[in-house]
């Protein structure tokens, strides 16, 4: 049966796919079920206390104001706060670089409507995030990958599918999700080389960067990109500029981001997830164009939730709340990932391999190849285990003996009881092959 | 000066304009000007209190709930109490019919997404609501319009329209914005009954409809359509059921909205605009969908925006609040509405005509032909009034001398005193004209 509406949509509706996470989600949602399937935060981590504080505060001091419209670009405190806290990792950018968006999701979205073409090709790793690829299948982008290892993109594959001419490059440099590795600093300098060489700019997503468990914090790919634009100034000679003095700026003379990298950032792992903030970094023209398509989009991000934020960021006149409360967060997830690993080594059979995530909220599970992980789901979810497999994180093909594995959702005894029971699982499959495959041996005959 | 992002933009970037309002909104910040140019509610009646209650009740009682991810469809005990609350106005729902979105603009957004092929002709009102063209613009959408007069769309001029063969018409039956006129109950029916011969579906956008200060409701165009279906069907014929009972149900067997309107509605009137809350009513299938789009879009609507209005309008168990808040509202923008045309009565030139808006926000002006008010704006500016042109709402041309004027964000004495400033820009334009005609009349020679 069908309605005068389901007659008349659009062509790109045909490109459109519900998201196989959230599908599975719905299936997870019973009690007795431990999923890995999600990538929600820990809601034991959530500042609750901090945001009724702040939610009268604002309401108290600026009930109207936070009640009321107000413009696209966003809270203008907020946007500064942000300012500031990227130039402690060595992000040099002014306000007007910056753009509050309805989450990291809104982010992916407005560069979609403002860079893609039906047909474009964009480059990936390979896995790689499902929001982006839900994202951008709505403007019909084709998809081509290159991917990853346990030091992230293999940039030493980059070259070829750069040569098939994607519009734009997108990265996870950080505790990749779904695969959990970090990209190296020597890839990230030989990454920003190629693409500078070959034209082909990078959005550069980084949602986890604060939630680091061991190592040495590494500087984002936007940092790198702008070293190379300064080394490439000249003052008097025909170099471009690292900053462009004609550009809108916030008072000091300078609009910065100049180079090859968008830098995508959020505070769903840092705060909540529930607030809808995240934000853009990019060039002054692409915050201008990316406002006037987010006013066709949601004409602007909720002003309560821009206002809370601000105020628990900085309300005290300090920004003392942030550093502790990541603080909390790390030792927290640290705790959840070691439980996963401890428990991988010792109930995940021996064909069965994974990655070492230094940070963020995912890991990801190879099963020898004769496995298929969408199979084995239903038998997971029999024995009340969950996880995504991994072909959803592969918009060109592949990854069917893989799986995304989150820890930081379920507390460290739940996450041995599930990995156990995976484990059971798993070992069972490997067993039935191995059976069939001796079943399937040629029987020596004897000889006469 | 250029980044690698420019060269790159999508084709449709060059479709998509700025909002003429938002930049007027920028010029109007100025406190010694009296904007009728924004499109805000009076702050002076938002529920600031309740929201503070609710947000304490909401973070103390649900705290981690609030701030965590939650479903695309939206809070469901949100969806139920619009379900409820649309069936007093005669709209037959189930919470499957309804889709959360972040704002009315994310609706339209939403409904371009699922609906618009680039060169697709979309059927508007002329003047219609701006940021539906903006939305759609997006999406490459070209318009049609047809005038509306006092009774709203003139729908005796409709069926010449609708053989240009437009996809959809968008209809804005009461307190139009920004024209502030309202569909009569003779026309809705017309209207509906043409739309059912030729087949082209109607999406109605509906944000002002509890704030009506004179006369009675009428019914809405999605009422009407749903009578029309009612009647047709037949038990065991073979007419079109008017609900379907293999589609998704809430439970009792019904999935509604089986006809050719989309309902649209928002709390940015009723509660506050700076929440970003609005939904969508329709069939089971364009949910779906849509829900599928909004997943790529945000992912979901602020949880902590949802379940802090669903406090505010459910929590004590009633539904005391809003009817009573309501009433607060449409008191004090009666008000203003009344000393608006009364101060329009007294300080507009003879030549100047307006129209008498039964609700809403908005009521539209129109000047002598020979005036354009794009170019007084400018003069009314330097006198410190501020209003919008009406070409921005004509989206395929016309309206120079008309503008539209909101009454609801200043306080009556305001009100007076721009209204006061307006009249005298224009009786000094029309005095100007009027000199200028005579200096151009022939001048009578003397007969030798």
């Amino acid at each position: 049966m069908t309605t005068p509406w389901n007659q008349r949509c659009a062509q790109r509706m045909q490109w459109m796919k519900g998201s196989a996470i959230r599908e599975l989600l719905k299936l997870t949602e019973s009690p007795d079920i431990i999923s890995f399937g999600g990538g929600m935060p820990a809601p034991e981590v959530f500042p609750v206390e901090a945001f009724r504080v702040a939610a009268d505060r604002v309401l108290a001091k600026q009930g109207t104001k936070a009640l009321q419209y107000s413009t696209t670009e966003g809270y203008r405190p907020l946007r500064e706060w942000i300012v500031a806290q990227m130039a402690r990792y060595g992000i040099e950018s002014a306000p007007e670089n910056v753009l509050i968006t309805s989450g990291s999701q809104q982010a992916l979205d407005l560069l979609g409507m403002l860079m893609i073409n039906p047909g474009d090709l964009l480059l990936t790793e390979r896995p790689t995030y499902l929001g982006a690829l839900q994202a951008w299948r709505a403007y019909q982008a084709e998809f081509i990958t290159v991917p990853v290892d346990n030091e992230g993109l293999q940039v030493d594959l980059l070259e070829e599918a750069l040569c098939a001419g994607p519009k734009f490059m997108y990265i996870l440099p950080n505790f990749q999700n779904p695969g959990g590795v970090t990209l190296s600093l020597e890839r990230r300098r030989q990454l920003i080389e190629i693409a500078d060489h070959y034209g082909v700019p990078i959005i550069e997503d980084d949602p986890y960067g604060e939630l680091r468990y061991e190592g040495e914090h590494l500087p984002p790919l936007v940092v790198i990109d702008a070293e190379r634009l300064k080394k490439r100034a000249r003052p008097a000679g025909n170099g471009q500029p690292y900053y462009d003095e004609h550009a809108p700026t916030n008072g000091n003379g300078r609009a910065y981001m100049r180079g090859n990298v968008i830098y995508l950032s959020t505070f769903s792992k840092t705060l909540a997830p529930g607030l809808r903030l995240a934000w853009i970094v990019a060039p002054v023209e692409v915050i201008q164009r990316c406002t006037i398509a987010k006013q066709g989009m949601d004409l602007h991000t909720a002003t309560l939730n821009q206002m809370i934020a601000y105020e628990i960021l900085a309300g005290d006149g300090g920004n003392a709340f942030l550093p502790g409360h990541v603080r909390l967060i790390r030792s927290v997830y640290r705790e959840r990932r070691d439980a996963m690993l401890a428990a991988m080594e010792r109930f995940f059979p021996n064909e069965v391999a994974w990655t070492h995530p230094a940070g963020g909220l995912f890991l990801w599970v190879t099963l020898p190849d004769y496995l298929d992980a969408t199979a084995l789901l239903k038998e997971a979810l029999e024995h009340k285990v969950a996880y995504v497999p991994g072909t959803a994180f592969h918009p060109d093909g592949g990854g069917h003996n893989t799986m995304r594995l989150n820890f930081s959702f379920c507390e460290p005894t739940r996450i041995e009881t599930g990995i156990r029971r995976l484990g059971e699982v798993f070992g069972r499959a490997i067993e039935r092959h191995e059976a069939e495959a001796r079943r399937a041996e040629p029987v020596l005959e004897p000889a006469f």
